[in-house]
């Protein structure tokens, strides 16, 4: 954990890093694309291969942004799979918990990067999640049931002064997965054979 | 990937394993629950914690469902970073990509496990997907941007009998992260101090 002073700096002369974030390249970033806003219009990508059964590996090579194709500095893997109960060999988390893991990142970050521009230091950051779904949906045993997460509750434990919590409760409302999940998204399906 | 015969099977008279799935443990989930709801309810959970900066791991270590606390065989971890553009360092994929990893693989596992119960054998299977996130929302510089992914687009390619492909389009449906994006759901966020 990146340790900060909890003094509350004005965000007219910030330092060049808070909470561990660089703030002169985020806020270099946010010119540009206030300056042009094209440039924030970013397609992420992912492409997922099958290996047998419920194990399957997710790679992320790269994305579009800034008018531009931004490879990753190397490929990454997400291997997922499905405990014993749901026929699986539990070799990787499942994809609902892959779902909760991109919730505790996207939040944790919208909250650190908009804490540090807004001059709000944190010293320390954790949060435990929980979501409910029924099996009944998924399995088809109810037709009445939602097949996905019905609610999901998260609890944040912040190291910072206590006048900052309600703010950065505010702050988690930028998250781009928390937006998707709680306005819901368009997803279009198209499968064709090999 | 496995390899599996093409010729559809009869629902009544399945394999024990289809499309690398075992249908007497899926079956005998299926019909457990059926016999009693509540074994369905499962709560999922992830906790996280931040290192600095952009940079978080999300760690699952187990659920709870058929009314008991169900370990994984192994914790498993998830790196999430950001990339220079938005001041990380790149060392995973970062929060809306994970999301993309969600979808891939619970679209994938609910295909090939519906699939399989209803006999359709499934050779290969891989996908793509690309999601649209204008990061005008995200950084605050448009209240009107939606902040979160507005359209994510998934393809699939499946070695399977042409005559297939409809119907695996239709079980896609029966994803639990998948309905969790299209119609939303309900996230508390609490925070407190450390």
């Amino acid at each position: 954990m990146t340790q900060q002073t909890s003094k509350q700096q004005s965000p007219e002369t910030p330092d060049k890093r808070l909470n561990g974030v660089d703030l002169e390249i985020l806020q270099g970033t946010v010119q540009a694309i206030a300056a042009d806003p094209e440039l924030g219009k970013c397609r992420f990508r992912a492409t997922n291969a099958w290996h047998g059964g419920t194990d399957n590996r997710t790679t992320v090579k790269g994305f579009y942004g800034a008018k531009q194709e931004i490879p990753h500095q190397q490929p990454f893997t997400m291997r997922a799979d499905e405990p014993p109960l749901l026929a699986g060999g539990d070799e990787g988390a499942n994809p609902v918990e892959y779902l909760l893991g991109a919730l505790a990142a996207c939040v944790t970050t919208s909250m650190v990067a908009h804490a540090a521009v807004r001059g709000i230091p944190i010293d320390s950051l954790e949060s435990e999640l929980e979501g409910d779904i029924d099996m009944n949906g998924f399995l088809g045993l109810s037709d009445s049931t939602p097949k996905g997460y019905t609610h999901i509750r998260v609890r944040f434990r912040v190291g910072t002064d206590a006048d900052n919590l309600e703010q950065l409760k505010e702050l988690s409302a930028f998250s781009p997965v928390l937006n998707t999940l709680t306005h819901g998204t368009n997803v279009s399906i198209d499968i064709e054979q090999i």
